[in-house]
């Protein structure tokens, strides 16, 4: 669920008395998403996006992700735009939370991802990385590479902190799983593309199925770039094959990343490096989604009112991407 | 989190061509409501509300809250209508579950309720039970007080096959509660109106502040008649009592409480015995909450991925109406 923040309508009436776009009509909290509180709100103007952001996001990042928006949308691609106030500013402050409105995008992300999705999501993501070209400010991907292993100390932390587990037990199995982490993220780190030897730029860095709209069987919109971030550019491609081409079983759809590869290169060409890299991308992908999930789990109270996304089902990626030999396998 | 049931787009695309509103042009869950999954449904016609109806739900009730729902309206309550299909059917079903487009209802609950809120609350709620007057069908209110003991004893049951709890454990705790809660409900239905002494009708059965809608002021519609019931008028006040007037540190507000009874009072006069009931009416509210999220807290293993409510909110309450010695203690 995607509201931890409530907004009373007295504060939401004189949030939007800073604006120009009329009055509430209709205020409701959408359940996707799961680091912001968003609301799709309706004015007496138009239909727009409220997004409160929550502890996960750096307020200092606000203003780059919201400039990268702009610039995305100023070079072609469709994303939501940040609706300004009547002081040019687009970012305030709302219920004790950073906040900002924006444009609403139509569009339905599929809940089932078929073959014909993935050549739009390959050459959306191509694109994406074109238009970003020009944007010059940076930001630092404070969950690439370099955050991994602090990730994993501090979860391990946790754990010694616990009392032993019981063999059998979940947190046994919970140990277990960081070691198998453990021993993949040393072999991946070591074969990590060097800095400079691939091309870099702005990466989404969350393309799964819910942030990608379609309408009329055609893509028309991307949304949530509060994870975007300057990185390898094929690391975001590797990102979108963990998260479109695996079925419900974990099983590696050739076909989908085939479609999704080949509409990506047709748009921004791959280079030799970029190709023979992408199995490491793979497994460092799989790695950044089960590390995450994997430190929210150990560090959730059971009690918590909160949904813990379950860490195997990128460590069940991350299996595959440790089988795949070369690119070759993986649909290039 | 009110999204249990995914739909795909092929699925969603099938369903709307049961119907003459258009295709789907944006397609999101909604974060509130906790028995059902609700999506926020716009077409190229018009916007929605879908709704797939959840275990919690008898199918064979559907019928009948779509049907006083329709009733309701033609009366001139404002509430959601069902959308006929091509077919005439407003029940079909999607995604395995029963399922209902309703129409899209403008207006915005109210986060936190302020006094003026609750004379237009009280209003409504008279109105609504002398709207209902003429729908001829009726249904057993399952959660009324015949439903209560047999509630306490599951959750019993549940806490007696566990092992015997550590003193001060929180599973301790919560057989001092359910000891607590079944004292309360003996001495309540003890004193509970026997069956034709009060009016009884179709009633909300929940009209708490996420199911009211207000717009410049006012209040705009009312929503979530899925736990609506046949059962004596009074209760429903006494549900609106509990669910209005405490505030956030569980003190009664008796100025809301005046507010609502009076606006009550003025559309359908309380008769004397009503008046009279009301105090046990109000346990027995506190106690039809309680025993739910008790109910629920016990049968819920702490990992699941669902947010349980906490049944403390409503032995607050309970504590608070068993101190209360009548009606004026109440706002009468």
């Amino acid at each position: 669920m995607a509201v931890y923040t409530e907004v009373t309508d007295e504060a939401l009436a004189a949030f939007l008395d800073e604006y120009a776009i009329g009055q509430a009509v209709a205020f409701r909290g959408i359940a996707e998403g799961v680091e912001n509180s968003n609301y799709s709100l309706r004015t007496t103007q138009g239909d727009f996006i409220l997004t409160l952001y929550e502890k996960r996001v750096d307020p200092a990042d606000l203003p780059w992700f919201l400039g990268l928006m702009e610039h995305l949308a100023s070079r072609g691609i469709t994303c939501p735009q940040p609706v300004h106030g009547r002081d040019g500013a687009a970012l305030r402050q709302l219920a004790g939370r950073h906040a900002a409105i924006t444009t609403f995008l139509p569009g339905v992300w599929p809940r089932r991802v078929r073959p014909e999705h993935c050549a739009p999501v390959g050459a959306a993501l191509a694109r994406l990385h074109l238009a970003g070209q020009d944007y010059a400010p940076t930001r630092a991907n404070a969950l690439g590479p370099a955050g991994w292993p602090p990730l994993l100390a501090r979860a391990r932390e946790t754990l010694a902190d616990a009392a032993t587990p019981e063999a059998g037990s979940p947190d046994a199995a919970t140990i277990g799983l960081c070691d198998e982490v453990q021993a993949a993220l040393g072999a991946t780190l070591a074969a990590w593309p060097a800095a400079g030897s691939l091309p870099a730029g702005h990466i989404h860095a969350d393309l799964f199925p819910d942030n990608v709209f379609f309408l009329d069987g055609r893509l028309s919109g991307l949304i949530d770039f509060y994870f975007a971030a300057t990185d390898l550019l094929a690391y975001d491609i590797a990102i979108a094959l963990n998260a479109w081409c695996f079925e419900p079983d974990y099983a590696f759809n050739v076909t989908k990343a085939r479609a999704l590869l080949a509409a990506y290169a047709a748009v921004r060409p791959l280079s030799r490096a970029e190709r023979a890299a992408l199995p490491v991308l793979c497994r460092g992908a799989a790695l950044r989604f089960a590390l995450t999930r994997l430190f929210d789990w150990i560090n959730t109270p059971p009690g918590a009112m909160v949904t813990r996304k379950d860490p195997m089902e990128y460590i069940r990626r991350l299996r595959f991407f440790l089988t795949a030999r070369d690119e070759h396998a993986l649909g290039l």
